[in-house]
């Protein structure tokens, strides 16, 4: 049933019978598995293409078929995905056009996933050619719920025709050289472009030093990529224009992060999308944090991807156990539905995994699945996810419910890549997403709901927006801080906000006089020091540690309310609040821990009245997230510990599974549990 | 003399006369510093194609004769090498073909030794002809002892010869690409091969992510070495059959490890050899464990290449005082004999070292050498040698003498392989040769003598076999180990035994129902935790501590010896015994420590009634490692620590040296010291 | 105005108004900005070219002139440099020889400055016509102070023509195949040459295990090097031979290191040069040691720049504020003129900054400027330039005086590339320079003034040469350290003296007999221990623990000073003293700590009467350095530590900035702060 219309939340995941065609009796038990693990999604044809054309021209579609027949049968949906994020061999071998070039400008034989050049005109009319019979021959049947345009995008080519088309777009941008070389500043060590021909592709062998250079490669590599993706759902939608398109998105989690991927603006990206969607891979129970952490971490995550579209969004891979990684932990009982359910709660629209069946050899086969090598649906991990199934399917009144946010934290993929572009000061220590995280946690502790907003997108009906490093900055962005705070906002930024043009230049003559004016002073010198090195902050009657950055600065206009409490800037004003019209401007100068955060924006929830209204007490280890429908509001409270946990309910409510009715009051709450809860 | 008949130990080292033609002076006093160190053997020739055929065709063996003729009259023995290891450079200027290419494509000009192609027809001519005069020169001369072929084998090379060398092999192993595909699960991303052609070498431009092609690699180039010295040993063969064909096998040290090389199978190389040498350089005095615990590593080193063919090896390699390494440390007085004695100890029939003169420019110049850059034979160096050697006279009766064990521990490069290959999990955590170690450390540490077994010979001779790990399973392999324990065997295995067939792909529908049989349990579930994370495991009243990986399991016949004691499975099953037919299977289910290892094999020990019976204790600093011969038997006891040792022996003893009778009783070793003792 | 004829000490930097040209609003502030700034010299044209020569054949000289025109109005100097460094993008296209091939074979792209091929004759006579040009139209020019040719020579090409040179050189070298495969051992592993087209650049694809290769590749690097210096010199000196000729040279820091740059023999290079400058950017303020340890190694490679030439050298580039690095630490308040002084206390001629203003974009936009991004005067770091550019005006006397030594500490690129070369022992153990360090630290914190002197120069006029690691040896040095002792010098060497020839072979029957006799040793064995690993050492009454390295040996006629006094060689000598003639030659056996060298040096300056003349006592927060004129001393006497630090001159003196006397006795320094003294 198409993705828009379906009312149920949807339980299933990647399914590749095409790898499994030689075992009928597999397929069959599949189907059998499916209902008794209560799935009514599957995903299909992501890395199919070979058993959709074996051969160059012939096609076969029989057994797919097939699995649209049982899927229909079971009342089921199909995601259906085109076969371009993997290529056939013989395609490869007879088009070598299509291979990617690496950074060191060497040609790949086919080999690797995802490695298809973008601007192949062979390869994209190939990718057209089967997206259009498949659009043709499934683009109405009845079990088709959305497409699934090829898989996790990303990575670069540097290859001839890549590098034209990367002239191309300068030419576009720019329209002279004249302008090009002003932009990025070429009289910088004699770097003059004289001929188009001349800029070549950032490779390991040529200029990649050039800051606006690089920036604008980052933004070639989205428009390449969007522009795949765009022919492709072009071709789809040729068929039938009425089923959503969506791909799968991602994010990056290593030595303790987790963020969303950095080399593509999903920001950009989504507005072409019908649907967001992505692969939520966190590392649950590891060694480095509290579970807690990674629950915040990758609720920011959620919310960043809630945000693209503000909209519900889908979860499309996800695994019932172990991740395919260096560890592979298995999820402990009851972390598989806690962090499924903690994906509707920040507005999935469905639990969906990699993979139904797990493989038996290559990369995949230990990754977890719905049915594992043992195929044995007494299997611990099968009975979570037939029961966590089963309690979807009691949850259908969720479907379509909004998220709703008074704060927002504006993120930029454009500040991101600058500042990790640029050596002085350390491009590890950024960290621009993860301090983003550092200004969500508090609220994600407290219950507050925020919404990840970006920049591109108007932000000014919320009571609180956040910009901390917003470094990248134009006059029209600083018109639009400067009218949200005139307006009645409440503005926080930082330190790296507003330092450079969007060509990576810093911007002449000092930080703009429009946002001297918006935060009430004027900066005199940044400092930057050592690991293991700090300065205090005084700052509410309490002393914090700051470390790494520090801008310096004098209050013109701005009420000191933080100060600098040691070295030679001892004293000086850290952070300050500006009054302008109806609002107010905050400016943090330092880098702190959340320990200075969380007494800052406690003071700043209070000022605005914001609370979550469920609990009596908030605390990190139990998150309630809502959503909330047409007639009500469904309560997501999750217990985020091993241990178990007793709140209490400030309102009556009603147990959103059973239907029966629950009184204000105490709530105990198993280890790793979640109740749903609806308002009424 | 031939090997095979002479009835000294061996004793000598490389020497490379061909380095200092230009200093008669220097040759001149080689001979007569061979005589005072007690030197009968030499390896010549390893690097000395340049000095054998300077120019294409032009043959010089004058030097070499001379050589041969100074070693005769010293009644002295020649290990002869092939140049092979090294080509000259004329060859790969002339014939760039010869020169390896690497794994970024790229072909190498002449200049790292033991870079020549395997395939290269034009290379194997050369080496035919070279080996062919100088077997139709020295292959009956009365000094040769042994023809040792090339130098350390190893490496790869991926040129097209090999490519089409690789292509075809595998044609012969599949038969069609339909078994290709299928063994390799290419149906996996739609990497099917629809030719032979498209299935280039894993480079790193090209697929190296499908595990059963990464296997198969690992087979071909142990297969195409194989087939390089098979060719050359026909080759010398071919003038005296009589004579027995060697090539000097490595081991790894680096971080602490000391194991056999992983890049080639040798239980496979081993069947191609008359006699198994290989190049020994552990860590000795190092300043990351304890003297004893390098000299089990060693040991079991020592052992795993005696069971290689299950009989003596040579020590074709070994230093006199320094190794070539960063830290490059002298050894210790005392060390120097201890070290080789335990090389004899373990099987080996003499000790030969790198090199007899050191030499003075280039990489090894640094390491140590009978004959230091001092010319001087009062150097400690020396001294210590000689003095070695001068103990080895008297020790001929230990020539031929054999290795008795009643305990095998199996190893399988297969195994290995396959588990270093895997990503989930993490590669560097399988750790199996250092597991086997682990193993191995309770027999060696109370003497008993353990034979290290491959999986592909005969085991079913010895009271325990000890098998963990065993990742790559067969049903002959089952029905092996089966039979083995039904006819009164008792088997020790563990965690990873029995997960993937031959071709690195996940046993379909779970663990081999004939492994759940011969050990009585069913596995449920895998975990794996993080560094720094544990479980517990309860066994014999005392709690363990486990790490990393844990199998879960129900026991069905077995009865469950040890149980987990923490987490989500405490209580269940982790150590276990199922009784079959006359035999037992015990079954570890996590990874432990040796403290867990030591009291499980003291109860299996005990029951067995295996005891070391020379000494009333043992203990980890006195090592005694025994050699039986026609009539008697060695006791090497060896003081493996800087401190005096008092031991005391139960029964009465000959010197091997002295002659001299010993009675029962107290026995002291000074620091680092050597006694051995003859049964009668 | 011409530099050796200028009385002042000069002030400024790189400015490149031709980065600036579109904005003759900032050109116009930046000259009454110098002003202000105390500037009196500029350094132009660094990276100029494209300005300079916008096409091919069209030169633009319009700008330049018109900055002459105010540099002349303004009474300024220029240091014109050659825009070599950094050649247009035109160039570069049009003739892709000249950009550089890398050690995996790949040409570039034109992309990198200082990455052009110093073999390439198109760009030879590109460089000569744009240098002839300059030449004949500034170099007569009276502003003109001294020509920068190109800017920071370093790196390697691999191409076709630079391998031509190679062979070339190495023909010229080595006469015959025979002479250099004797010198390199080719023998070894069968590398002989019979072609000089076999000797490869020593590329990755190539050989490079050659330890006499790649010394001989590291001297080429520097004569290419210097060919190209040469020919852009000659060009300049055409049009008026009487401008001083210089180049940057320049220094390396890395994990908390501070030493001259290992690529190029300075010593030979700097006979080349009329003036050595140097870019000078020490960590100031890091986390990783006390000030005045930064200011040691400072002072250390200003010394060794000092005394390539012996004579006063310039700092070309440092930083007011900020380095472009990871950290990017603001300086402290005091430390940019604290940090100055230092300088023109060590020999600089002035202090030039590198820049005048901050650049808006790329690699070196947040390096910090005279003139920062605020455009601002009132900028702290601006203020600071300022007041120190009006101190310097008052001492133009310093100009031209010369600083003494009785101490000498010895120097030699041969023995740094090859104790870096040889794996044995560990390259990064090696640590050459900073071996020399720790025996100048002494000597720096007793403000002891130290002659650093390569060996290439006389020596003999010093009371104590100090020699550690002097690993490359030659008959000729062997015989000019000889007779420096018998003539009454006082020597200082230690382990790693005297172990190869200049082909890195080691010496033919152990260690030289002439240095034998000098040190009156014969050393035995060499020990090396691992990290955490110690002997102790006995000396003087105290006993100091040694590490990595230890010498044994025997005393035949030298005075046994120190022992070790644990493991094998408890007992043996480990620091010795040998009268020769009238002098004596001490040898240190093992690595020590500074702790010993303190003790070592301080008798040793005890019994040579030296010490410093101004202070009663030294501490090595306080550091005196002093620079000798025809009339007079002048006395930096600077605060390294950001305490107060109290003194006690024990004689009169004068302000030289105020003229003022000042009678001996106490002397009050503020932090940071420093005094310049004149002796009468």
């Amino acid at each position: 049933m198409r993705f828009d219309v379906d009312q149920r939340l949807l339980h299933g995941g990647d399914y590749n019978p095409d790898q499994w065609l030689d075992y009928p009796e597999i397929l069959k038990q599949d189907i059998e598995l499916m209902k008794q693990a209560h799935i009514n999604t599957v995903t299909l044809g992501v890395f199919a293409w070979d058993a959709l054309e074996p051969t160059e021209g012939q096609f076969e579609f029989g057994w797919l078929d097939q699995v649209f027949d049982e899927i229909n049968k079971l009342g089921g949906n199909v995601v259906l995905a085109t076969p371009s994020g993997a290529r056939p061999r013989w395609l490869s071998e007879k088009y070598p056009e299509v291979n990617r070039v690496d950074d060191r400008l060497q040609r790949h034989h086919h080999g690797f996933r995802h490695d298809h050049c973008y601007s192949s005109p062979v390869y994209r009319q190939k990718v057209q050619e089967i997206d259009r019979r498949l659009a043709e021959r499934y683009g109405n049947n009845p079990a088709l719920s959305m497409w699934h345009i090829s898989n996790e995008f990303s990575g670069e080519c540097f290859c001839d025709l890549c590098e034209a088309n990367w002239q191309q777009w300068l030419r576009d941008k720019y329209g002279s050289l004249k302008a090009l070389n002003d932009a990025w500043l070429m009289s910088f060590w004699s770097g003059l472009y004289t001929d188009w021909q001349q800029i070549k592709v950032p490779s390991q062998l040529a200029t990649t030093k050039t800051h606006g250079m690089a920036l604008d490669w980052k933004r070639f590599v989205t428009d390449m990529t969007i522009d795949f993706f765009d022919m492709e759902k072009a071709t789809v939608k040729a068929a039938n224009p009425a089923v959503p398109v969506t791909t799968n998105f991602m994010a990056e989690g290593s030595n303790g992060d987790f963020v969303p991927l950095e080399g593509i603006d999903y920001a950009k990206f989504a507005q072409h999308v019908d649907v967001v969607s992505w692969d939520a891979y966190p590392q649950w129970n590891n060694n480095f944090e509290p579970f807690a952490e990674t629950a915040m971490k990758t609720a920011f995550v959620h919310d960043t991807f809630y945000g693209l579209k503000n909209q519900p969004f889908l979860v499309m891979e996800s695994t019932p156990s172990r991740v395919n990684s260096p560890v592979a932990k298995a999820k402990r009982p009851g972390v598989h539905a806690l962090s499924s359910f903690q994906q509707i709660a920040h507005g999935s629209e469905g639990s969906l995994y990699f993979q139904f069946r797990q493989a038996r050899a290559n990369s995949e086969k230990f990754h977890s699945a719905v049915v594992g090598h043992d195929n044995d649906p007494h299997n611990r991990v099968f009975q979570e996810v037939a029961a966590y199934g089963a309690r979807l399917d009691k949850l259908g009144g969720v479907r379509g419910s909004k998220r709703q946010a008074r704060v927002a934290i504006l993120y930029d993929w454009q500040s991101l890549w600058a500042q990790k572009r640029e050596a002085a000061f350390g491009r590890d220590r950024k960290r621009y997403f993860q301090t983003l995280e550092d200004h969500y946690a508090y609220f994600w502790q407290h219950d507050i709901p925020v919404a990840l907003v970006p920049t591109s997108r108007d932000f000014s009906g919320y009571d609180i927006v956040i910009a901390p490093m917003l470094y990248v900055m134009t006059p029209k962005l600083e018109a639009r801080l400067s009218d949200y705070v005139a307006g009645g906002g409440t503005l926080v930024s930082s330190y790296f906000t507003g330092i450079v043009d969007p060509h990576d230049t810093v911007l002449l003559n000092g930080w703009p006089k429009p946002l001297q004016q918006l935060f009430g002073i004027r900066p005199t010198e940044f400092d930057s020091v050592y690991e293991g090195e700090h300065n205090r902050l005084a700052y509410a009657g309490q002393v914090f540690q700051t470390s790494e950055f520090a801008q310096l600065m004098v209050a013109t206009s701005a009420t000191v309310l933080g100060t600098y409490e040691a070295d030679f800037y001892k004293g000086t004003p850290a952070v300050t609040r500006n009054a302008v019209g109806q609002g107010r401007a905050y400016y943090i100068g330092p880098r702190t821990g959340r320990d200075f955060l969380d007494v800052f924006y406690e003071r700043l929830c209070h000022d605005r009245e914001l609370r979550e209204p469920l609990l009596e007490e908030t605390r990190p280890e139990v998150s309630v997230q809502a959503r909330t429908g047409a007639d009500q509001t469904y309560y997501f409270v999750m217990n985020m510990s091993a241990d178990k946990q007793a709140v209490t309910t400030t309102m009556a409510t009603v147990d959103a599974e059973s239907g029966k009715r629950i009184a204000a009051g105490p709530l105990t709450l198993p280890a790793y549990s979640v109740r749903v809860l609806r308002s009424k």
